[in-house]
C-alpha cells in the first residue's frame, strides 16, 4: 500500500476502491482460472515496489458456486487464495476477485486478458464503449483458431473491438510451476510502441518469471498455438519409443515449420522470436510435459485404435485437448491454400489424428524443407 | 560389387583392394568406436547406390586384442560386425578394417574423421604426406578443447596439417539410435565448395538420417563442444526437480549463450546454424538424455558433496565426461578476454562443478543477456 492509498477510504481487504488518483496506472486481469490467477500473483507482488502504479489488482471473476456453497469471487477475497483453480497460493492481498466484468475493468488502463480463447469473442462484446480510451491491453491467451482464412489472432480480434493496442505475452509457462516460483522465462511481443514494452515487463518480471520482449505480435502469439500440433508430433514419438534422438529432430522440424508458416502468413515475423522462451523453450516444455504430448502418446501406443476424444475423456478429467482441433484447422488452412507439401510434419499429424495414417508416419516424408511462401490475403 | 569391379583382382571380403580407377571416388573412415562404425554403416550402403563411389569403405581400426584373442580388425572383416564397439550391427560387407593408418588412406580422396578429438593431432601428423593432394575431409569429431587462445577447431586441425578442405558434420546424433535405423537428421557445416557439401550428403544421408547443409563450419563445430556445457546445467535442474518448465528455459538460455560465444569469435557464424540439427536438436538431446546430463542430475542429488571424478568413474564405466571439462576451458577463456559477465550460465556452470556455487545457483543470475563480442584474435 503506498501512502496515498492509505489515506483514502478503504475497499476490500482493506485496498482502496476504484481510484480518483489517474496519474497512476491501474490493472484488471480479466480471468481468473489457472493461469489467470498466477498472471495475478505476479502484478499483484510487482505494483506494490511500483509507484506508478495503483497497490490494488482487480481480477474478474467467471463467477462459481463452490461445493460449500460459497461464491468463488468472495472465497478469493476473504482467503486471497483461488481455491477452486490455483489451491494453496496466495496471491496477494491487493488482488481484488471481482464477479462483474463491466465493473472490474472501470478505470483500469492496463487490461490483462487471460481467459479460454473461445470467451473473447463474448467478452469484447461486452466490453465495447466499457474500458478507459488511453486503455493498453495485454493477451496471456494461447490456442486461437485457425480458420479457413488464417488465424484469428486475439491480439487483433481485442484490437479490432475494443480500439486498443495489445501486446501479448507468451512462453514456456506451466502455470502451477510459477505459481510456486521455480525459475522460467516468458516472452512479450510488441507493436512499435517499446514504451509500453517495457511497462509490461515491469508488471510481469520477478527473478524467477524473466520477461524479454521482442518487436512481433504475430510471431510471439503464432508459437503459442503451432506449438500444440509439435507436441502430438513428439507425443507420437514417447508411445513408439522412438528415443531422445528422433525426438529431438521432430521437435526442431516441428520448430521449423512454425517458423515457416508464421513468415508466410506475417512477413514481419522474425526469426529471432523462435529462439525466445515463446518459441524454442515453449515448444520444449510442451513436448516434454503437456496433456498434448500425453495423450498423443497414449494414443501411438494404443496404435491409434483408440480415438483422441477417447483419450480426452479419461485423461483429462474435463480439459480440453488442444492440439488435435488446431491440426485439423491448420490442415485445412494449408490444404486451401495449397502448401500443404511445404509443412509435411503439421500435414502428417492431422492424418495421424484421423486414422488416415499409422503414428509411425510421424518420422516419414520429411524431407520437404517448408519454403516461407508469399503471404495471402488474410 | 559394380561391373568394373567384379573383373578385378578380389580384395578382403571380396572386394576389390585399391582401386586403379581414379574417376571413382574412394572412402576411407578414420576412426572406428561406436559412432565411427556407424558413419561407415551409412556410408557403405550409400556407395553401392553411388556409380561415382568406389563400393569399398575402407576403416581405420585402432587395433584391439579380444577377450577372444583374436584382432579386432579381422573380426570386422570375417564377421562385419564391429563386436567391441557397436556389437549386433552389420556394418555392410563392403567395409573393410584396415590397423594400418596410413595404408587405409592410401588412395581415397573422401576422409571421414572421427576419433576421440584428443588423438587427432597425432593421427594427422602420422597422415602429413600420406594422402591424396585432391582429398576432402570431414570431421565428425564432438568436443574440441576450448584453450585460453581460442577452441581448438579439428575442422581447422586438418586443413593446417594436412593441407586439405574439411567440412564438419554434427547433429542430434546419439549412434545407437541411428544404428538401428531410428529417424534423426544432421548438418553439415562446408567453407563456399557447396559442391563438395552436396557430396558429403549423398555419402551420409538416408531416409532414417536427414542431412542439410549450411555454409558455416565454425558454427556447426561449436555446437558439438558448447553444448555439453548446457547439458550439465540441464542435469542440475533435473537433481533439483525443478521442472520442465525450468529446465526448457536452461536450455534455451543455453542455446542462446552458445550461439552468442560463437558469433562473437567467428562473426562468420550465422543465427540460422542453431535452428539446425547441429544447434537446437542436439541440445535438446544431450539435455534429454546423455551422460553429462545424468552425472549432474546425480552431483546435484548429492548437493554437490560428490565430485565429479567420483561419479564419473561410478556411472560410466570408463567413459569420459566431456562437459566438466569444456565448461573450465569455456571459463578460463571468458575469463581472459573478460566476457564473463554475458555468459552466465557458462560461467555458473563450471562454478558449480567447482562447488564454489550450489547447484540451485543455475537459475541464478540469468538476467545477463550475452552481447555478441567484438571478435578478439584467435
Amino acid at each position: 500500500m503506498t501512502p496515498s492509498s492509505a489515506s483514502r477510504p478503504s475497499g476490500i481487504n482493506g485496498f482502496a476502491a476504484a481510484a480518483p488518483d489517474n496519474t497512476k496506472s491501474r490493472v484488471t486481469v480479466v480471468g481468473s482460472g489457472n493461469w489467470g490467477s498466477v498472471a495475478a500473483k505476479l502484478i499483484a507482488s510487482n505494483v506494490l515496489k511500483l509507484h506508478s502504479f495503483h497497490d490494488e489488482v482487480r481480477m474478474w471473476v467467471f463467477e462459481e458456486i463452490l461445493p460449500t456453497g460459497e461464491k468463488l469471487s468472495e472465497v478469493i477475497n476473504k482467503t486471497s487464495e483461488n481455491v477452486k483453480y490455483l489451491a494453496g497460493i496466495k496471491l496477494g492481498k491487493n488482488v481484488i476477485a471481482d464477479p462483474d466484468l463491466e465493473h472490474a475493468v472501470q478505470g483500469a488502463n492496463m487490461l490483462v486478458f487471460v481467459t479460454p480463447h473461445q470467451f473473447m469473442e463474448d467478452i469484447c462484446k461486452r466490453l465495447v464503449g466499457k474500458i478507459r480510451k488511453d486503455a493498453q491491453a495485454i493477451s496471456l491467451i494461447k490456442g486461437m483458431e485457425v480458420r479457413v482464412e488464417g488465424p484469428y489472432m486475439i491480439s487483433t480480434l481485442i484490437t479490432k473491438q475494443l480500439g486498443v493496442n495489445c501486446c501479448v505475452l507468451m512462453g514456456a509457462n506451466i502455470a502451477n510451476e510459477i505459481a510456486v516460483e521455480m525459475f522460467s522465462e516468458a516472452t512479450v511481443g510488441y507493436r512499435e510502441n517499446k514504451e509500453i514494452a517495457h511497462k509490461w515487463v515491469q508488471l510481469f518480471n520477478t527473478p524467477y518469471f524473466m520477461i524479454s520482449i521482442v518487436e512481433d505480435v504475430e510471431g510471439v502469439e503464432l508459437c503459442g498455438t503451432l506449438k500444440n500440433v509439435v507436441a502430438l508430433a513428439a507425443g507420437f514419438v514417447d508411445g513408439l519409443e522412438m528415443g531422445n534422438n528422433t525426438k529431438a529432430a521432430i521437435i526442431r522440424i516441428g520448430l521449423r515449420e512454425m517458423k515457416a508458416l508464421s513468415k508466410s502468413l506475417y512477413p514481419s515475423v522474425k526469426d529471432s522470436t523462435f529462439f525466445e522462451s515463446c518459441g524454442v523453450a515453449d515448444v520444449i516444455t510442451t513436448c516434454l510435459g503437456g496433456r498434448n504430448r500425453k495423450c498423443a502418446e497414449a494414443f501411438a501406443k494404443n496404435g491409434g485404435k483408440r480415438s483422441f476424444d477417447e483419450l480426452e475423456a479419461e485423461m483429462l478429467q474435463g480439459q480440453k485437448l488442444q492440439g488435435v482441433s488446431t491440426a485439423k484447422e491448420v490442415y485445412e488452412f494449408l490444404s486451401t491454400r495449397g502448401w500443404l507439401e511445404g509443412f509435411p510434419l503439421f500435414s502428417t499429424v492431422h492424418e495421424i489424428c484421423t486414422g488416415r495414417l499409422p503414428p509411425s508416419s510421424v518420422v516419414k516424408h520429411m524431407e520437404h524443407v517448408p519454403k516461407i511462401l508469399p503471404p495471402g490475403r488474410l
